[in-house]
């Protein structure tokens, strides 16, 4: 059996949605405007909306379910998002339910969080197909991170395992919006990460930097930090190595815990892959207990934030995996 | 069935056995010298007859088997130790070969980590029975760790996963025995604390530890600490909060990783209990994401050293299970 479902990223400005196909991967793409600011009722219309449209693209199959995955807290039950960060104003928002009504069906809806479905995407269709276990780290505005342990997502107690963004790495460091001191967020996450890059380059007048990110490097991002060692900036080189020794310090307290010493690197920043990346392998390995150093790989994700998608999609075959009695891998 | 086992814990001076069963825990325990000088085929030969020995005391009913608890590293099959730290010389041992070829049967036999068996010991006989997943924390010469997930020990990829101590919240902190900055055991292993503690009283005349360390202070030791502050010496009980702080600091990471909530502390040094963990209570709550805040719990191990001879035991009764084919809950 090769079925169908559907994987959806609801984004706080579009709702993404993918018809995929379990052995292949995407069979089609669709999306529109999330428009939160009509409230819920209004998002949810488009969603089902969004599921009909993409569900006819396939008329003579079967889909046999939808993943969702949103940022921020999913119940244990997987039924609903709870306050989602990018959905100011939504509380507990039961989307299955609410998504069932409107299709008229009983069909399978199942949410889960948007790093562990970035995980569980590429377990199944990603970087991550090589490793039964691994650590996902995501980064973009933030820092989010999934555990996958035997091809499925480590859910800790009550489904909110893996906030990798907000350990610690130095708790006298500067705080994280959570108020975490030195957790790896403050350190690489966007906004972090641009105000040290500005910081260090206001001395560093060779860097191309200052052409690029306006007046006292104001409007300095980390992608900006990206291109310029791209063209060889060393500078910019030097920020990025440094953030990527931050990560690699993160990653061998999660290793000496859990004993899983792959890593997945994706999200938006991982295009600065190997500058940050070749720093984190260079740290981690003083970070790790010495039984631990060898077979180290950390690995920069291929599928971009589509590997969200893939992971919502694959939360329906697993499902039907467990109806069959199968193990979830 | 209420069947029996014996759990054994091998010690670099001692090795202590205990008849356990299933249901009521210890029904008879004895010990003998390690005599490790003399190599592994000497101990081995020890361990064989305190089986028999033991085994004898229950003349009329079957032992079902062996578990062994050793510090360091394991194998994924659980049959060998690996350079056990408290053994200096031995290689990688089949404790169950060797053990087997003694007892002249297929006794069956596992060998595990000794804090992983601490935290199995808790989790079925001890603090950690009211919580289906817990994080095992053992304070002693080093700091131990352990991982129980669904009342079974989480392994990682090869068996070593709970490295606990030897995970950095200071990244540019003092290394520890591993060479791991700032690693958790580089502020409370006996040796680290002990240190902070002389450098801390030198300058405060008023602390009772004048009395009880010697010249400078250079026989200070944290159960020093422990009784001096059990007494109200303000001085030591300063430096146990310090030390409790930085345990917060640490749980508080892997409570963001795992979405376990729950803690048990046990080893020797739990016993200064209340005044390091109650500083770790606080400062957990300034390192977890804000969901997280709610319903963690830090508790004190009860059993003593003996959990881990319970948790040995428990590996025999955790394979009955699997063999009838019961979850390993």
């Amino acid at each position: 059996m090769n079925p169908l479902a559907i994987g959806i990223d609801l984004g706080g400005t579009r709702i993404k949605a993918a018809l995929v196909r379990r052995d292949e991967g995407f069979v089609v793409e669709q999306a529109c405007d999330t428009e939160g600011v009509h409230g819920p009722d209004h998002v949810l219309d488009r969603i089902a909306d969004l599921i009909r449209s993409i569900a006819a693209k396939a008329p003579d199959e079967t889909v046999h379910g939808v993943g969702i995955g949103a940022p921020g807290a999913i119940n244990w039950e997987r039924t609903s998002v709870v306050q989602p960060p990018n959905l100011p104003g939504w509380g507990v928002v039961n989307l299955r339910e609410a998504l069932q009504r409107r299709l008229g069906k009983r069909l399978p809806v199942f949410v889960e969080n948007d790093a562990n479905l970035a995980g569980l995407g590429s377990a199944h269709y990603g970087r991550g197909r090589p490793y039964p276990s691994f650590i996902m780290i995501t980064l973009g505005t933030g820092v989010g991170g999934a555990i996958i342990h035997d091809r499925t997502i480590f859910r800790g107690t009550t489904g909110a395992a893996g906030e990798i963004g907000h350990m610690t790495i130095n708790f006298a460091g500067d705080i994280d919006r959570y108020g975490i001191a030195g957790s790896i967020e403050a350190y690489l996450g966007q906004k972090y990460l641009s105000r040290y890059g500005r910081h260090k380059l206001l001395t560093r007048p060779e860097s191309a930097i200052h052409d690029m990110a306006g007046q006292d490097l104001q409007d300095l991002t980390p992608l900006m930090l990206y291109e310029a060692a791209c063209r060889g900036d060393e500078p910019a080189r030097e920020i990025l190595g440094w953030a990527g020794h931050k990560l690699g310090v993160m990653l061998g307290a999660c290793i000496n815990l859990l004993d899983i010493r792959k890593v997945v690197v994706g999200g938006g920043l991982s295009a600065a892959g190997d500058f940050i990346i070749d720093a984190a392998r260079k740290s981690v390995r003083e970070y790790v207990i010495p039984d631990h150093r060898d077979a180290i790989e950390i690995a920069r994700e291929t599928l971009g934030n589509e590997a969200g998608m893939l992971g919502a999609a694959h939360l329906v075959f697993q499902f039907l995996d467990e109806k069959a009695g199968k193990s979830p891998a």
